[in-house]
């Protein structure tokens, strides 16, 4: 859909006159050419997953044309990173770099600062630098997604995998840099990254690893993509989630191939959560499972048809429980509660070992049913669930978008211990507060040895002011109700960071001058992302951006 | 042994006149009490291993009254810590953490700048906060040891193991901060922490981690142990081998105790080398090899012994090679080049598949031979490497002390890539060098699936100035042609910090810039550690520090 602007544009950046943000431009344009910098002037696109704007948050929760850009750039390479950055140091103007910007239920492409000027990295920095069969690795540029990644190597008949999260759209390093995640043993993507080249907020080009120090001849160190932490602090960890950097290259291990064979399992009861946690404790963390699997609630067996909501419940409000029963029932899942994702990996008779463990592991469970993908019909989710989880990039998990007209997604997703008793006290935080405002419960839980992602999946309709205030409230109150009792998220949209940010206040809000300490010294002029994560540069503290 | 001291004690602190020192003393014992304030003015004793020193580097490579603290203080909880590191910031005065200083081979528990204040954390801050049997985690101070955190899980009976370097005596702590490795699947032991407590050098206290995040009623965080990174950027790298902060509490993560299986495997040829490393690779990398074996030369089944250089060969210098050959073939590995240390895990059944695979791999090398412990005689070294790969600490590698009279250790440890051709040019200068330096070759390779760390262990007689000449001759060349080929090392002892940092000089120097920069504005008074692993604060640069 296409909506006419209402406010002038392009939206500028703050404390910034029209006259001088013109002149940046110009200036802009001359050094990087005209074509590659585009003013954000004409109508707002939501478009879809494939072709997602860089302007604004296609998944918008506010007004659509509050979180937008001014303009967008396209660099070429490392060389004009660095210089867009001095432009940007010298006209105090923020910038915010994105990967690819699908970046959907955390914010897309938009900035945290209304009017700044997005470097959209990938559209033109999108080659994969190096592949090295030998060593198991490869080298990105930004703008390389999981599918290129994926293609190539096929291309190559290399026996690698690559890890993708359930859309294969994203960017493998964007992704990375906040921290995302996958579902074969190489899942923790930022765990799993091996080096980096970043431009600094002050334009200067660092190298993080082995790669600081020259190879012969002025080559690539030949253990950069080898060993992670070299020598000294290990600062990798913080040009992920911050606004320290831009990352321009990434180093990233890949997974020689083994053999693998996914499976479902079911619960009947709602309350059988606290226990299935308990029983995957152990599992996971013995390595029996071997990657992260994920466990989620039965009413996802049906919005993962791509039906739509009104298919099964044509009502307002909240699917009742009682109507997700009965379409259960005639799917191949069953009248159940609860829907266990895994995925076995080496040869077949340690994947039977490992099966006939887990099996009788779950047993204890009374009502559970063990399916393998041969047991359900083509059609069936698992088969998608079992490429993502052999390194096949898919697109299969947009089909939730289906389930309200205009449907936007956020997510809420907090961290507990993998412990039944912790698990349940968030898992009923959410129950009660989607009631509360109404939202059908999407719950999946990526589920490791001693902690789970608990990723709640909020379905709007983007088109309803209305729904977008209840959205944004439930947010609110997941966030601090969760926080009372300990829990915190992992991730969140932009909107929100300032919140989440806020409850990592142990002794006063030690982390956060902590973290202002860093940004002042790294970005003295706070041009890079101001906000991102709840991070502030000292010229823009104290003066209400804060939400 | 004991040795009178030759110049004015205790030494002082740079810039600072014996009345100001001798103030600051007096002020320090009123809060801390005066036990807990000991000057440095008594002759010094290099102890051994057990009862080591914490006053210089038992293991001086320069004269031994060079690396000296003035006084060593013991704080007994987090914020005497504090009030220590405000004490050093009101007189200028740099301090320098140690958790238990058995740092042997790396420069012991000696600060870098002579007269700094040594806080010896270990001595007072030496408790067990938590082991958490569920969640396979503990919590520690810095003064814990291998020994008493294995002591410990045995006392509860839990089936959990540690990890431990080849000498258990070490703080769990302290070797992690220092990015140390061990030997169980749990090896790279910063790896598997979880969640600091970190003095910073201005005093303030940070939690990192979930830690960062209050729980229920101001308790701990329940998933402090359990998820590393938490929200924003991931700052716990950046406190590893620098000098950013103290740490006092450090979560880990413990291995479900499981099944295991060590074994030996000899092979004949000093060039068999390169193809050695080649097979271990996918090995490795298939996660076949379930830990970081060992990969040692033959000279080294003579060291273990515990038998001296003198009990193998009479003559001075190197021992040459046929003689070496001579000794071996009456050992139980026989007359062999190189000697590997595996262990496998899991089930029985999982293992045998394993070590079939294993023997298949490396029987392409002609006239390996591969032996169980059973083979071997109950005082082969074997048995104390089968304890460390299963979690159990131990002592045994002090045998090697005894090689030569006043033995004392100086670690040259580069990182290469796990390859063939690159492992043999690392291997080829070490050889060339430690030829011409005159000192036998102690290489022992830990070898992962992407790099291994090329340990060579350079041992030489303390009381011989000219051997310490040698050793340390021996190292600059060894830094300076590994950094040639593009290879680094992954620590070094203190007085090679700045030489190995050098070569970290990717973009002229950009690396070290950013350190400094980070360096500057978390100490901005330099009292923090000056100079460790080459990170220089303000008021030292430029005035003739760096070595
Ligand atoms: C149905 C559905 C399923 C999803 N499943 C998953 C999943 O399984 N796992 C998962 O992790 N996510 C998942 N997501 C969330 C999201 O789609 C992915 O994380 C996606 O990969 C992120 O977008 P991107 O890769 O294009 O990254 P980008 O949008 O390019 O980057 C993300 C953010 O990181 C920062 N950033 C990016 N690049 C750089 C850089 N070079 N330098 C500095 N900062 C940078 C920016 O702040 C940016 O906003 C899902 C979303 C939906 C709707
Ligand atoms: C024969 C032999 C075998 C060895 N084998 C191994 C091995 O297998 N693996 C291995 O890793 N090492 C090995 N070593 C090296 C060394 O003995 C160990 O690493 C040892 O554990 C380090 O001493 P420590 O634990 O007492 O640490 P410490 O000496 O207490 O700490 C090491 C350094 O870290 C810093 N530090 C310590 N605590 C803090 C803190 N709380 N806050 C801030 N900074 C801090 C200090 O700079 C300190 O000098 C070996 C040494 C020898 C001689």
């Amino acid at each position: 859909e296409s909506v006419p602007r209402l406010r002038e544009v392009p939206r500028l950046p703050p404390d910034t006159t029209r006259e001088s943000f013109d002149r940046a431009i110009v200036e802009l344009r001359d050094s990087l050419g005209a074509e590659n910098v585009v003013l954000n002037d004409k109508p707002l696109e939501d478009g879809w997953y494939i072709e997602h704007p860089n302007t604004h948050d296609a998944f918008h929760i506010v007004d659509q044309e509050e979180l937008v850009c001014s303009a967008v750039v396209y660099p070429e390479s490392t060389a004009e990173v660095q210089s867009i950055v001095k432009w940007a140091n010298k006209h105090m103007i923020p910038i915010y770099p994105i990967s690819m910007g699908r970046n959907v239920g955390y914010g897309g492409s938009a900035p945290r600062v209304p009017g700044s000027v997005v470097i959209d990295l990938g559209k033109r920095m999108n080659k994969i630098l190096k592949i090295d069969a030998e060593n198991a690795s490869c080298v990105v540029e930004p703008g390389v997604s999981y599918f290129a990644l994926y293609e190539e190597i096929q291309r190559r008949k290399l026996p690698l995998w690559i890890d993708t999260p359930d859309l294969g759209g994203g960017s493998v390093l964007g992704n990375a840099t906040d921290r995302g995640v996958g579902y074969t043993p190489y899942g923790d993507h930022f765990a799993n990254h091996c080096g980096m080249e970043v431009v600094l907020p002050n334009g200067e080009l660092l190298r993080t690893g082995m790669g600081a120090m020259p190879g012969k001849n002025g080559a690539d160190n030949p253990t950069w993509q080898s060993f992670q932490p070299a020598y000294g602090p290990y600062s990798d960890g913080i040009f992920s989630q911050s606004n320290f950097g831009i990352v321009c290259q990434m180093g990233f291990w890949l997974m020689p191939e083994t053999g693998h064979q996914s499976y479902m399992i079911t619960f009947p009861h709602d309350n059988d959560f606290a226990n299935i946690v308990e029983i995957i404790r152990p599992l996971a963390q013995q390595r029996i499972l071997g990657n992260i699997p994920q466990l989620r609630h039965v009413i996802q067996e049906l919005s993962v048809t791509g039906l739509p909501k009104s298919h099964w419940f044509p009502g307002p409000g909240r699917v009742p429980r009682d109507v997700v029963r009965k379409h259960a029932s005639s799917l191949p899942c069953g009248d159940c509660a609860w829907v266990f994702y895994g995925t076995q990996y080496g040869d077949p008779a340690s994947i039977k070992t490992q099966l006939d463990m887990i099996k009788s592991a779950f047993s204890k469970i009374h009502g559970s049913r063990f399916f393998l993908p041969s047991d359900l019909p083509p059609d069936h989710y698992i088969h998608s669930r079992a490429a993502v989880c052999s390194g096949v990039p898919v697109l299969r998990e947009l089909d939730w978008l289906n389930w309200v007209p205009n449907a936007a997604h956020l997510f809420f997703s907090p961290i507990t211990p993998t412990r039944g008793e912790d698990a349940k006290i968030v898992h009923d935080i959410n129950v009660r507060l989607h009631k509360k405002y109404g939202f059908d419960l999407f719950p999946t839980l990526c589920v490791a040895g001693r902690e789970m992602h608990y990723i709640a999946n909020i379905i709007y309709d983007r088109s309803s002011q209305d729904e977008k205030r209840r959205a944004t409230a439930l947010m609110r109150d997941l966030i601090t109700e969760a926080a009372k009792e300990g829990y915190g998220e992992y991730r969140t949209h932009l909107l929100f960071a300032d919140q989440v940010a806020g409850t990592y206040n142990w002794n006063n809000n030690a982390l956060m001058r902590f973290n202002e300490t860093l940004k002042d010294a790294l970005d003295p002029n706070g041009i890079l992302a101001p906000g991102r994560n709840g991070i502030w540069p000292k010229n823009f503290r104290g003066k209400g951006w804060q939400l």
